[in-house]
């Protein structure tokens, strides 16, 4: 696309299937203890909160941390509403790891090497950068840049954290595309002056419906996505 | 080597051969010129003020800013001490570019692929992150992340430099390890609480003497480095 330089990629949901590895991970544990627990309603509230949480952290009311600090201290509240499941503080733990090992969605790591061909292509999202680091290498992917919300002191959707996060890589925002399936994070991205690239969510996800019509790209999938940014 | 997660790479130097790049860049523009102008004196103080001009700013004495920065201001000084070559703004931006263009040494891009396989590798450094993706791309290098202390908000060799870096990336300091070729770099990550691994350097490069006695690994090249890392 003509004067767009770089692209900065959401992560959670867009990019990672943080639902398939959180699942397996509580699932898994409910199995250890003979315990029935719906896995999916688990890891919902997990996210629903983390993102609870962090509007507070954003709005001054809860102290800065990063994606696993707040991971972690959802789980303590989710102990309480599962006593069946009996999490010792190293059972959280351990589950908060689930997190570090994210598959990606199958046509994106194909896709990446297309768009890095042509653009600096970069992770910019409100999820720790340890943990975009541990999956990005549980899924075999490389990008340009690991631009993690936790390294620019402050968090989407604020304007400043696009802004920031793309002079960071050498461009200024209108020379930049965000990319995501939450139409929020785009609308947030173009009020800060950034283009707007939209797949399609693979699953049902939180924060994925809204009006995509005013997005520079709506694509069905990464390979579509791809194809329409000339790659 | 046992209970080491992280390994994280100075590379102005070290990976990067920022000499050849910065040279060609002054050797063109003078050409164009049709003036004589030493390369290597030019490139050698170009390199030099930057890291005194850091110092002052690790010393709160010169405003909190990027090596992109600090390289342009040097260039400022330079076109004082060069008046043959008639630096404009312009040329002034454009040979500042130059750093953003670095090769690296042969033996590392194999030697990185190796490493990678068996522990996270990150950039630590004190350059742009601009400057290291562009670099790194330029190079056709991928790495696991890419922490400038721009991010950090904290330049090496201060002790938080080292520390805040490899805790992003998941680790304690005593599970990680600094690699470079400038002994005073390693120094102070010791003193921080990592491992040290030296690496001989290719060239000549300053701040590259020194006693390297109590490193944990001295390497004559990358290819030994990762041997003696068991990779």
């Amino acid at each position: 696309m003509d004067g767009i330089k770089v692209l900065v990629f959401d992560v959670g949901g867009s990019v990672f299937d943080w639902q398939t590895a959180t699942r397996a991970a509580v699932s898994a544990l409910a199995g250890e203890r003979g315990v029935e627990v719906d896995d999916e309603a688990f890891c919902f509230t997990w996210r629903r909160r983390m993102f609870e949480q962090l509007a507070e952290v954003r709005a001054g009311t809860r102290p800065w941390q990063n994606a696993d600090s707040l991971h972690r201290a959802v789980l303590d509240e989710l102990a309480e509403q599962y006593p069946a499941l009996e999490l010792s503080a190293q059972d959280r733990d351990s589950l908060n790891r689930a997190w570090h090992r994210m598959g990606v969605w199958e046509d994106f790591p194909e896709s990446l090497k297309r768009l890095r061909e042509r653009y600096i292509v970069s992770i910019l999202t409100v999820l720790s950068l340890s943990i975009v680091v541990d999956s990005s290498r549980h899924a075999g992917i490389d990008w340009d840049a690991y631009l993690s919300c936790e390294l620019l002191g402050v968090y989407k959707p604020e304007a400043e954290a696009y802004q920031k996060g793309v002079r960071l890589l050498g461009a200024e925002p209108h020379e930049s595309m965000m990319v995501a399936v939450h139409p929020p994070d785009l609308l947030a991205a173009q009020r800060a002056g950034l283009k707007a690239g939209y797949v399609k969510p693979k699953l049902l996800e939180m924060g994925s419906r809204g009006e995509t019509s005013s997005f520079e790209i709506v694509a069905e999938d990464y390979g579509d996505f791809a194809d329409k940014l000339g790659c």
